[in-house]
């Protein structure tokens, strides 16, 4: 019998999430600081359809249940599902497009990809990837520039102790070789993707489960945590698998890798050689990445990837080899956070410009103009409510300074420059205003 | 009999398409330059999930047929779809999360939106929104604020030819009024909203048509189209209206809009008040836009929007107006593409070291961090073939200069520096580099 029309519930679905500007505001600040340092390099960016035919992104395989795609039949009747990651639409792409693209092609691609996934692990349904490879070439000039790109990024993003581990896929399989376990590689690699999560014991029991024996389950176990500095490990490996012509060209690609950074006059301790680091993916054949925070290592590896041998495969028969990483952007931002690297602010701009007199607003717009000319993002008040209101929300959005400025300060050209942290409210004249701002942040 | 494997054929879905870094690149770059703009005002980035509950996109209208929604039912048997604009996710979540977000609230939000419309007026059915809007507060402020921003964008992206055409729906609504044709609203609007495409004629007929006397639709008709000025063609109005309470607030918002314009010394070609501009969109009730570019008028309005009474009525009972502006993506890159404001290249580098000497890939690493740190994208070559092939891969994809260093060059501290688009190959000594190469940009 009521008229009152009935509300929409307002909801977002279970494992997906809105950000509000104080999680997509550093989220935005993280992936611009990469894209700045990929293009530094030389790489492009790329984009492709969040949809795509299933049959491409099952690759015709049992992965679907994997992945837990959202699947279904467009207007069409096609067979459509979301992307679940950004590897597979980027070979699907590079085949596509091959002959256009000039290789090597280096590219990078930030986005978002869906899965269906059991939300209880703190997983969400919806998030962003953002990967980056050099594909049409087998030079490890492209393995040590991709190590350098993660250096850089890491390095712009203000985190200071961190350490790349790197290995080499040809190291393990050389020294699997010499042993004569080239079968079992894959349950091994397993095995030893765990060593930092359960430690050397249970890697060894798994590995005997494998149907390694103890001497060989040892033997592995002694190589890969061989210690010292990046020089003295790879001069160790040399002299254990000389025998391994394969595990050598590992041990020379690493060497070059180690040459690199030294020559690019990076921290030493911020690339490290640690023959453990599987990532048990059977895809990477070649150079491996994982990196960690030393202050935060629980949280994981930040920035993996690896060299692959063939892209696109399924989709067409050129070879295509390749180098890349991922970027965890959910982990960096949760680390960035945890660091104190991340302002606490709702808002992108530094000052706040008070309407205290409405009929002035021209001169206050005047001003935010001069004022962002010179770098400074500003807002003018929207509303020429009572200042205590102004005040209020500037200070609850984070801004830093508030320019007031009544009929007594306009006649004068003066502004009052509120420092809306701390204590401090001086008159500057309004030529003044830029370089006496420039001298507070 | 064959153990060929059968390829899967790389393809993407009718209306979705890849972006080459030929295409992505400008992309990201006219939107990293609306958000710089953006920031410089102190709007805040939000994103929002690309899958909603279905009866949020829907309103529980009928809508959902004019948007060809994706929709389909989930894993959890949840009526789902793909968002088909920005406009309703913010609208949901501006009731979701009005409480934290702090009145009033300026955002902007950029992001993929899905139509599976019909293809054949070269539409896609995955394209991106550029939204920004203002909520929470009826001050004019804001909405000249929107048309500030409009102009500022306009200016980065390179145009200097547009004209930001600004109307007042109360202007409209009040000529209505004392014409006595309120009911007929509508049906005027949208006929008036052709104006420019089918002539004043055929506009006139349509307003037959909804009911209207020849006397009144030459009235509407001559009042829209009053020429002069800016503050002339608002004099007239104040004159014509002045019984109208309604229309006078319209011309005073303007006037303040087009004093605005002029405080902040911005050419007065840019901004034009052009009462013609009608929004057909039922939506609007009070400032309008439409921005349109001198040299390619025919392309239509590149950024349009308005004021709003109340943005998630479905949502909430909280009342939440507004002011905001979409800018048309593809629009705007295609007229950037004609006018030649686009850099023809498929890499984002400048500059390309050759990879003369594979032994002396440290110091071109290590080159090539000196020139990145003063801010020329430098891309390595990954390859160490010929040099004739290296140099042909830098041409197409469009670097600028090549930098080469072989055995002689590196032991004097030198290096070539050849000019790809023109003739020249100066030796430049390794600490003259950077300010050789300022230069040159």
């Amino acid at each position: 019998m009521s008229d009152k029309k009935q509300l929409i519930q307002p909801r977002t679905l279970k494992g997906f999430r809105d950000f509000p500007p104080a999680l997509a505001m550093p989220r935005e600040q993280m992936i611009d600081a990469a894209k700045a340092v990929f293009r530094s390099y030389g790489f492009a960016p790329i984009d492709t359809p969040a949809l795509e035919y299933s049959e491409i992104l099952t690759g015709k395989g049992g992965e679907e249940s994997d992945k837990q795609m959202y699947r279904f039949t467009d207007h069409g009747g096609r067979d459509v599902a979301l992307r679940f990651d950004l590897t597979v639409p980027f070979a699907r792409f590079s085949a596509q497009h091959a002959q256009q693209l000039g290789l090597p092609f280096k590219r990078y691609h930030v986005g978002p990809v869906w899965r269906g996934e059991n939300t209880q692990q703190g997983r969400y349904r919806e998030f962003y990837q953002c990967d980056f490879d050099t594909i049409g070439t087998d030079s490890n000039a492209s393995d040590i520039e991709t190590a350098l790109i993660i250096h850089d990024i890491l390095a712009a993003l203000g985190f200071e102790r961190f350490k790349i581990h790197v290995n080499n896929r040809k190291i393990l399989s050389g020294l699997l070789e010499t042993l004569g376990l080239s079968e079992q590689a894959t349950p091994v690699l397993r095995a030893l993707d765990k060593l930092a999560k359960i430690g050397a014991d249970k890697v060894a029991a798994e590995m005997a489960s494998a149907g390694l024996s103890d001497a060989q389950a040892a033997h592995i176990l002694q190589a890969v945590q061989t210690e010292g500095s990046n020089r003295a490990v790879l001069d160790q490996l040399s002299q254990q698998l000389s025998a391994s012509e394969r595990a050598m060209e590992g041990v020379a690609d690493l060497r070059q890798l180690v040459d690199a950074f030294e020559a690019a006059h990076i921290p030493e301790g911020r690339l490290r050689v640690d023959v453990s680091v599987a990532r048990g993916l059977d895809y990477y054949t070649g150079t491996v990445y994982e990196t960690l925070l030393d202050d935060l290592p629980g949280i994981g590896s930040i920035c993996s990837g690896g060299r692959y041998d063939n892209l696109a495969a399924l989709y067409t028969k050129q070879h295509l080899p390749g180098v890349g990483a991922s970027l965890g952007l959910d982990r960096l931002l949760a680390a960035m956070e945890e660091l104190g690297l991340i302002a606490q602010t709702n808002t992108p701009a530094q000052l706040f410009i008070v309407q205290f007199t409405p009929d002035a607003l021209g001169s206050y717009i005047a001003l935010s103009r001069r004022l962002r000319a010179a770098g400074f993002a500003t807002e003018v008040s929207a509303e020429a409510k009572g200042m205590g209101k102004q005040l209020k929300y500037a200070d609850r959005k984070g801004f830093r300074f508030a320019l007031i400025g009544g009929p007594d300060e306009l006649e004068r050209g003066v502004w009052q420059v509120k420092d809306l942290r701390g204590e401090g409210n001086p008159e500057i004249a309004e030529d003044d205003l830029v370089e006496h701002l420039r001298s507070m942040f």
